[in-house]
């Protein structure tokens, strides 16, 4: 692979890769002019290092860009999107030359920002800053796993690099620290980073704000750092790649000292080029001074020689791989069936029976606790279960029976020790779930899911099987106080798109909800009790379904409700404790997941909450927004509108006003 | 003050010490057994190091906790509380011994977590780990500022330091990474960190997750680094503070090599006494190590000594301090004066008539152009407004005509660029307020406050008077697309408990809302666009006691209204447009801010929003989460319940629905 185009000349490769490079650099320019918008500085800057990564190394496939075993590459500068549309087209996946051409356009191929599952060929999707890098992290780290546990002296069959462009922005974010220190530790050899050190940013020279020592840090990271490599020095950039691709036992950053919107007369080197549209006239200028033709999206077959060259040599070595996965099957056929399984991403058949059932009992168990039971007990059937946590193991339960730690020397293990990183861990987390033929989830307070904010969000965009375990969800925790107390925080996970916030109310929801973020393609944000609720009598039957369709008549009224009062978690206690009061007329509504109740059709919303009935009450201890829409304008919500309070948490509960006496209150208020 | 009992001998002093690093270590076990919760290991282990810094070298005076010229002193690593709490007990804070025995107890003065504005020598929240030693770098650049402003050759009024004790958790979260390169890069030598490098944190050894070398990379971040200081070696600390304290070009990081949990015969140095009470039999054995009684809550006179005169030379100084500040304000009474109302945090008088007021302007401006405009006429007469962004300064036109860039070379100058360091700045800006005499106001995109979302809360939570300026505040940016379009943004920053978000639907309601937000004492949000808004006839009057309101009517019906239709910011305009449409019945109401409308008294909401209309229609391009409350079950919510679209603004407002037709066609299904 070192030395893949032997029968070509070093001068002949050389005018390729030159001709290359500059036409993706017209494209770039191109494409931003035409939607006046866009960033062709960092397309023009990192050209040639991009081609000859793309040209000389990068093993894929792009007629099959799902192939398992092919390298993954990440523009972690995700503004930077125009370079890497270019080289998709250029290198033969299914990105016209029209689609280039609509560019940031309403529905088009080719978006501001690279999007995963929407582009093929794009692993990720980027643009917040430190995102990419830190997912990468997680792909390199679920190559890692894998290949520990399948690969055998005769079948290597997972064997990939995970490829990054990283730029200033990148690496001033704190996630991509985290990710770093983390990638760092693990050794992750596979994964190789291609610093952009172009010295601009938005604001202007990187002097501004960006003086750090950044190769020093990476070493103090413990990487492989590979400094002062010109960026624009093709045989400079493939010695770098080919020295860090030998170093496996640290990753490796190769800082590219690049030029920004290199090739343009009058603004290379400025923040003028960094996200907007050059002007006609610089065009021109920068055409003639790249030798390139003053014509509009020139893309010569010629400028794709060595691309298709390289997705060549990829097909084969993906039919060899093919080869050595029929050759394993027949070696061992039931661990290539998992890991089949595995790479398609299907849960075994009948996993879901190892799901525990729990008796109604009024000690109970806290939610998280229930959760390591569940996780114990899923742990032995689904070999793709990476669990972890940001340096709460103990309080998050999440290290199932059975699971080692994964470090660099048990690299097949299945616990990860993060370390106090959520924004990272959530973005490795990330990486990990679009690696594929592993299902990561991690644990840390809810309220420490407002540091890894941008990571869950992404995860939701990107459709990303992850599930985060958040447990001590209310001030209900306690002692901690106003600081760990989360308030506003399922307020604010609900109103993410395509996430799944569930907040069951005992051991059964708790193992129903394990299920359903097991069965989902979207993550899942699970909130669990410190503390400890009682096992319902109900649950044992009616969690599994209900759970699935978001909310349910835990315990019904005789005939129509007169009341009907809505509970999540820890609350629904005492819902069911103000029904006692409040008597038959009052129905209790259990609603774990609001979002999946209000995807269900309206037969069953109006079954669970009819539209005549307005004296509604919600109780739960968090923001009350959001719960307008359940109680509407003649309900009332028990709920908190200020931050909680550091006393035992049963103390804090009364104090904020968390009480069965106050669902009766409200609703003999709101019943009139 | 690097000798400041020279009265007494060594061998005396280093007895006194020791008995009052382990009284404190008696306060800490004794605290948390009775609490039965909390973290003696900390306190137990950098007792010694707090010990010979509170009583050799904190400039400070206990009866006044406000002195403006005191050190600051930020425990960093909050869940360590009980070291601060028996300081300040130890130093003759009014904190007592009662108060002690109430840690972590409901209303006590010793919560789980110190709290800044409940407990007095308490400079800034902390728990959330990583934010006190990044809200410290804010405030040690506050205090450059001011020195630089303020101080004389012959007037020193503005000099302190700024003291900080961090553990290995803040130095893994990446907030404190970011605000710490900005540090570096400007050379706050005033800034001086203890970092607790105790080898332990909570899943075990800091081996499973953090090996990087620390020190190595804050040397690379461009920190003058102490290596290797033994914790317990009183000596060894004082040399290294004393040496910190002289390096006034760069911050300082102490790396303190401690023992978790010192002084425990059996748990010391385990992560079994990091964050548990340790029990009555282990307490025992830990007080006869320690040469302690065995009496709870042991805090004799005589381990108050060296605090009581370190307490005594502070307010001789705090005395000295008085003394300059009257001969500068006779020196020079307007400068003096001017530093005094910083000082107390008053606007000058007239300040807001500064405020421009827009005329109607059917083309109009950006909301975040209409912000610069207010900051360019505001900078001049506030010079307490320090701006800033996260490297998106053209964008979020935040630099106010006439302010410079504020370096290490030109301290006294009142714009920063934080850098891609969202979280950092947010962090900074809360250190800013939180020292007093500065106002900072910071700049991002609005989907990125998702990454400084703690630091946000934490601004609440604390009465942070910050100001966050987020542009690009819907789909409406266009074509940067989903991973740049906030959806669930101004939901979750709404549902923060004491954070006002504002988001002003034209120019002269943005100058109403920078009015708000500068004489507030909790922090503001503002939402701004990107596009432009047409300036709106009725707002250069109504705008100013509207914004204040939170909602208010700003094109009514004749008589009673058939229907409302509530808008905020950019959808104003589609709310406008419709009620053209929809005729004379219709009335149109903007909420700028919702958390004001909905603290006003019932009669004023009544008259906005009458409770018997209940045809009531929501635009927002965002999130319909939360309009429930204000349109009820039988209204509409215009919203976007999905991801944005990359697209030219309008084009992605209308594929997502955003217009002035869906809200007529609400209107309409609403009104039945």
């Amino acid at each position: 692979m070192d030395d893949p185009a032997p029968e070509r000349s070093a001068a002949e490769r050389a005018r390729l890769e030159t001709l290359t490079a500059n036409v993706i650099r017209g494209l770039a320019i191109d494409a931003v002019e035409k939607a006046n918008s866009g960033h062709p500085g960092l397309p023009m800057g990192m050209a040639d290092a991009a081609t000859v990564l793309w040209g000389r190394f990068l093993k894929h496939n792009p007629k099959d860009p799902h192939w398992f075993d092919r390298d993954r590459f990440v523009l972690s500068a995700g503004h930077g999107s125009m370079l890497i549309y270019a080289l998709l087209h250029l290198s033969g996946y299914d990105v016209s030359l029209e689609d280039l051409q609509q560019f940031r356009q309403l529905h088009s191929a080719t978006p501001g920002h690279p999007e995963v599952h929407h582009t093929p060929g794009v692993e990720t999707t980027t643009g917040p800053l430190g995102q990419g890098l830190s997912t990468a992290v997680g792909m390199a780290l679920a190559e890692r796993q894998m290949a520990k546990v399948y690969n055998t002296p005769e079948h290597v069959v997972v064997d990939h690099y995970t490829y990054v462009i990283a730029s200033d922005g990148d690496l001033q974010e704190g996630v991509s620290n985290e990710a770093s220190s983390f990638a760092g530790h693990q050794g992750l050899g596979k994964l190789v980073v291609l610093y952009d050190d172009n010295y601009i940013q938005i604001d202007g020279s990187t002097d501004l704000a960006f003086t750090e020592d950044r190769a020093g840090r990476y070493e103090a990271l413990g990487w492989h750092v590979i400094r002062d490599v010109d960026a624009h020095d093709n045989e400079a950039v493939a010695d770098a790649l080919s020295t860090a691709r030998n170093v496996l036992d640290r990753p490796s950053l190769i800082v590219c000292r690049s030029t920004i919107g290199y090739g343009s007369p009058n603004l290379a080197g400025t923040h003028d080029i960094h996200s907007d549209a050059i002007g006609a006239a610089e065009i021109e200028a920068t055409k003639k001074n790249l030798d390139l033709p003053q014509e509009d999206f020139y893309a010569p077959d010629e400028a794709k020689t060595l691309f298709h060259e390289q997705a060549f040599r990829g097909s084969q070595e993906h039919c060899e791989w093919e080869g050595h996965m029929t050759a394993y099957a027949e070696a061992d056929a039931e661990k290539a069936a998992e890991l089949t399984r595995r790479i398609e991403g299907r849960l075994p058949e009948g996993w879901a029976d190892a799901l525990p059932t729990f008796e109604a009992d009024a000690k109970g168990m806290a939610s998280r606790a229930a959760s390591g039971k569940v996780l114990d007990a899923l742990a032995p059937v689904l070999p793709e279960l990476i669990g972890g946590s940001a340096d709460l193991t103990p309080s998050n339960k999440t290290k199932a029976a059975g699971m080692e730690n994964m470090q660099f020397d048990t690299p097949a293990a299945r616990y990860v020790h993060y370390g106090v990183r959520e924004h990272g861990m959530a973005a490795i987390m990330n990486g990990m779930a679009l690696h594929g033929g592993v299902r990561p989830y991690g644990g840390t307070f809810l309220i420490f899911s407002d540091y890894m904010k941008a990571a869950v969000r992404l995860g939701a965009l990107m459709d990303a099987p992850v599930v985060h375990v958040f447990t001590h969800d209310s001030v209900g925790l306690g002692e901690d106080g106003p600081t760990h107390q989360p308030i506003e925080q399922l307020a604010g996970l609900r109103a993410i798109p395509n996430l799944y916030v569930i907040r069951p109310a005992d051991a059964n929801e708790t193992a129903a909800a394990w299920k359903l973020a097991l069965e989902s393609t979207a993550p899942t944000a699970l909130a669990l009790s410190r503390q400890n609720l009682p096992t319902l009598a109900a649950t044992a039957e009616a969690a599994a379904d209900g759970v699935a369709k978001g909310a349910y008549v835990l315990a019904d009224s005789d005939g129509e409700p007169e009341v009907i009062v809505v509970a999540t978690g820890a609350e629904v206690g005492a819902a069911l404790e103000a029904k006692d009061t409040l008597g038959a007329g009052c129905r209790v509504v259990s609603m774990p997941c609001d979002r999946r109740f209000f995807e269900q059709d309206e037969a069953y919303r109006e079954s669970v909450l009819p539209k005549s009935v307005r004296a509604r009450v919600a109780i739960e201890a968090a923001s009350p927004l959001g719960w307008g829409r359940v109680v509407g304008l003649d309900g009332a919500v028990v709920g908190i509108d200020r931050f909680g309070t550091s006393a035992p948490g049963d103390e804090a509960l009364e104090d904020l006003g968390i009480t069965a006496q106050a669902v009766v209150e409200a609703a003999r208020r709101v019943m009139g």
